[in-house]
């Protein structure tokens, strides 16, 4: 009985600092009242967030939860805790706008063992810039602090965007036809998927110091045009500016994440079409070779770990390609929906 | 460079199974499934949610987001993983019960480093229960698999809840007034408040074994009427059946969390008014006083650690008061509003 001693036992001692805590919260405060539009009823008490819904026939919201991953440890090591909260708000954001939808606000959760609270202010201010970037309202979240659940010098961020569509509009998959084109939109890195292999593969965030950590990720390799550690920092993209005037036309959307391009597209083909992709439609970005290279890391499991260059892929009506693809810098024809015959897998093409 | 030897690197063996982690997925799909009411639209694709809003004049989404706290490294040594979800999500429902709101759907976030695919499945479970049980649909969630962040053993869930209110039914503090009844609910235990005190008073959950952390959880104590562990994991109650039917009446709701009764209660009363409390009015539950008398923790640490037997503070016009007492078994009349002076506290009588 660890508190049974001379010293009474207090919360602070245990790790939980309610003082220090409040003050952060009062910053967070202010990041959150720069992302309020007018739609955010303030003043309503501490425990919700309120957020007035738009006039709209049939609205559907739509939501989703994702984490940041252990691209949380390589942003730790390198002392960068501004761009995690971006890779989290974009990340979500993509994942509402393959139903169509408009993001309207977001909450976010952040935990450490001992993660100081400058660093918290950090981390949350980059969740609030992507917010403000996207006009969403940062209008919740929690901040625990959970000694003995979380390493030293670690931390985990996640969160819930909740977006809306008009029930007519919701991108539902059941347009997707025989004959469609799938375009190709960039990823800017590895968006936040396929970390821990990177940090197996490398040897970072694995206890051996941050000296190590950080020579290792401060390396620069001309490939890279840079250092190992801005490469795999690069901030998860957004795709809703560029798609938002598009959704119309969409037919099925996926986001490129874990489990790679065959894992997520095979989640909005429907059982009668496949995907026929063209392996040759593009290059692999050299973060991805120097990774393949240097953890003699086989094809197959490339292909499911990372998205290999590949953000997003939309599939659109073949007449619509071309407008499609001039509308989207950097986007490529990465391959047709076709009839699928019995036997013959949902996604092919990828494999050399 | 761990993964440039003879064994080319996998994700597998960076800790990260996405095989594994389908088939937990598809079991979580079975749960969710059994939550989902006509509002759910089911087959829209992996990457988000759909929720079909009914009607409303002026609809108010409320949400909040929470955690469970280290309550979780109390289930784990105890080997009890269906309990924590239930806590999570009757926390989430009461929060945005303070403005009035009635919950629709849940997203959950379940993260570790090595939590087994079994020990997933119970927790969601939990979740997912406690979402029948109010008539919320489990829309989402995320699982992540985060070697080198979590510490082996443990593992951490928070969640984002989503309500609606019609705008003129929101419970925003502005009918507090002085004279108001103050009347608490009670807690069923700790709620999810205080656990890192507890688990260092005790030493659990302190990586002093499981062995240790069990026998001192199953010692029986006979003021608490069983074990400490079954006491300290007494699932975080929900508010919502018994007070949707006096929501009309009610001026104002604190959920006693993190801070305690004055932590929460001052965050809900304005400037202008006091919350004078009367601490003779109730004694706080046996596992409260064990715990301050084995921690030899002082009152005022008490106080604003644990909720001490508080689960909700609500006000209601003094004329009221009796009804609502009737209405609600275990409430009592904890206070009242009174116009404040100049140098007087928000909440005061709470010290003996």
């Amino acid at each position: 009985m660890t508190g049974a001693g001379d010293r009474p036992a207090t919360y602070a001692a245990a790790g939980v600092d309610i003082d220090a805590a409040d003050r952060t919260v009062e910053r967070y405060g202010e990041i959150a009242r720069r992302t309020a539009g007018p739609a955010v009823l303030s003043g309503v008490g501490p425990f919700a967030g309120l957020f007035r819904l738009g006039e709209y026939r049939q609205p559907v919201l739509v939501s989703s939860a994702d984490g940041v991953g252990t691209k949380l440890l390589i942003a730790a090591a390198m002392g960068r805790f501004d761009s995690v909260g971006r890779d989290l708000v974009n990340h979500c954001v993509n994942d509402i706008l393959t139903a169509g939808a408009e993001p309207l606000f977001f909450l976010d959760y952040l935990a450490s063992a001992d993660l100081p609270q400058e660093r918290r202010v950090e981390v949350v201010s980059g969740v609030g810039a992507a917010c403000e970037e996207h006009g969403v309202a940062l209008i919740g979240g929690e901040t625990a602090d959970l000694p003995d659940i979380y390493r030293p010098g670690t931390f985990d961020l996640a969160g819930v965007i909740i977006g809306v569509v008009e029930r007519e509009a919701v991108i539902d998959g059941s347009r997707l036809a025989a004959g469609d084109a799938l375009i190709a939109l960039p990823a800017s890195g590895l968006q936040t998927n396929g970390y821990s292999l990177v940090r197996e593969i490398w040897g970072v965030g694995k206890g051996l110091g941050i000296q190590h950590d950080r020579e290792l990720l401060e390396t620069e390799y001309e490939e890279l045009g840079g250092t190992l550690g801005e490469a795999l920092l690069a901030v998860h993209g957004s795709f809703l500016e560029a798609l938002r005037p598009l959704l119309p036309r969409i037919h099925g959307m996926a986001h490129i994440t874990g489990g790679g391009i065959a894992g997520n597209l095979s989640r909005i083909v429907p059982d009668d079409l496949s995907a026929d992709l063209e392996r040759s439609s593009w290059r692999a970005p050299a973060l991805f070779e120097l990774i393949q290279r240097t953890g003699s890391v086989d094809d197959a499991e490339m292909l499911r770990t990372f998205n290999m260059g590949v953000g997003m892929v939309i599939a659109v009506a073949a007449g619509d390609a071309d407008m499609v693809l001039a509308e989207l810098p950097g986007s490529w024809r990465i391959g047709e929906l076709a009839h699928r015959a019995a036997g013959v897998p949902t996604v092919r093409g990828l494999e050399r």
